[in-house]
């Protein structure tokens, strides 16, 4: 299968796409800048496709970071992606089922851990023929709730969890995560262009947290023909604000 | 008790007010302004306080409006507003405990439902030594699951709730809006001012819908010293955007 090198972060990381099959998007960069203090401790990152999330997570501050990858050549292509930046002591992608993710991993405890589910379930617009696509797009194989139960089960109290989602769903996301006894406390809307609806929401929780939301500004993708300066300082690496 | 008549909508309206007293605030404005579509059958407000909503609404598109309020001189006081404005006909007021609401009331279904509930818990700051004020800020009577209750029980299957909640508590809102059977369909968050953490969110649901959010852009108040476009047209009684 054809692959192509990419320049992540100006030129400081590069990670392997395939393309026409699973790239990763703008979704990653913003959840990956979501991680604002420096965890203490492990991070995972459940369905981590191309391994973008570890890879810029590992970039950007954390000590080692752990990729769950249910698609053996996605697992297999991500360490590649490690391998040429140098990461791969730190940065470790498994081909596994987060669904069943052992007792004995999760004893531990994860500082932080991340996640890029699917958005849409199976009866919503179309299924991609490539199966790859479609398990990243579709609810075919883990739904929210496999996420958000996988999430609760690696983090120790009071460890972080960020997911991005789309806001059609944020309801079930925010009753799933509290469920999960994922409190969220941020919330990060994201908008195309200032004005227009909300195209994406970015939550951020805390196991075994309090209540109490706080709701960010929407941070804008794009102004004019540019992206906004919020934006280009993501893709420089730099947190979001 | 001193009493002062103040304008609304420019002059079309006018309310009485208690100075130093319970007064609406912007989110009574907001609220009315939510309800876009001209309700087909009657509209009901929980916690009417001076009756600034049900006068709103009355004054807007709905023919006839009922209020709920514990506080019997306040209910006295929204009356004498309805008449202030030759709206006794199709405004009515009456001293009722939300949670209480007889069956026969309900009975024949009504299409919008709004409520403006204290935002906050007794834990929470500090209680008014004012009864009145007290009881419109801190959950003292009612709680947020007797809102969401009273206005499904109110509302006919497909009918509108519009309720203003403060982005803290968001994921009880949804929650509790859910449980009752009343879907959120539209969320407005508002700021006080561009690229400020959202102060408010109006959330509109519906009875028995299907789940499926849509989150609009917030609504700012302020531009400069001055109130924004999209404020401004609120107060001369247009809808919100």
């Amino acid at each position: 299968m054809t692959e192509e090198i990419q320049p992540l972060i100006g030129q400081d990381l590069r990670i392997i796409q395939r393309p026409g099959q699973y790239r990763f998007g703008l979704e990653a960069l913003l959840l990956a800048a979501m991680v604002r203090r420096k965890p203490e401790g492990k991070a995972a990152d459940l369905g981590s496709g191309d391994g973008v999330i570890p890879l810029l997570l590992a970039y950007r501050k954390v000590r080692e970071v752990t990729g769950y990858e249910l698609q053996e050549d996605l697992v297999n292509m991500a360490r590649r992606s490690a391998e040429l930046n140098g990461l791969q002591d730190r940065v470790h992608f498994f081909q596994q089922d987060i669904r069943r993710i052992p007792q004995e991993v999760a004893a531990d405890g994860f500082a932080v851990v991340t996640a890029n589910p699917p958005f849409f379930r199976p009866g919503e617009g179309r299924i991609s023929s490539n199966q790859s696509l479609a398990l990243a797009r579709h609810e075919l194989a883990c739904t929210l709730d496999d996420f958000t139960r996988a999430a609760a089960h690696l983090l120790r109290a009071g460890g972080d969890f960020f997911i991005a989602y789309r806001p059609e769903r944020l309801v079930d996301l925010m009753l799933k995560c509290r469920e999960a006894g994922l409190e969220p406390r941020i919330l990060q809307p994201v908008q195309s262009r200032r004005g227009q609806e909300i195209s994406m929401v970015l939550l951020g929780c805390r196991r075994g947290a309090r209540p109490g939301l706080t709701c960010h500004s929407p941070l804008i993708i794009y102004e004019g023909e540019e992206y906004s300066p919020a934006m280009a300082a993501i893709y420089r690496g730099e947190d979001l604000l």
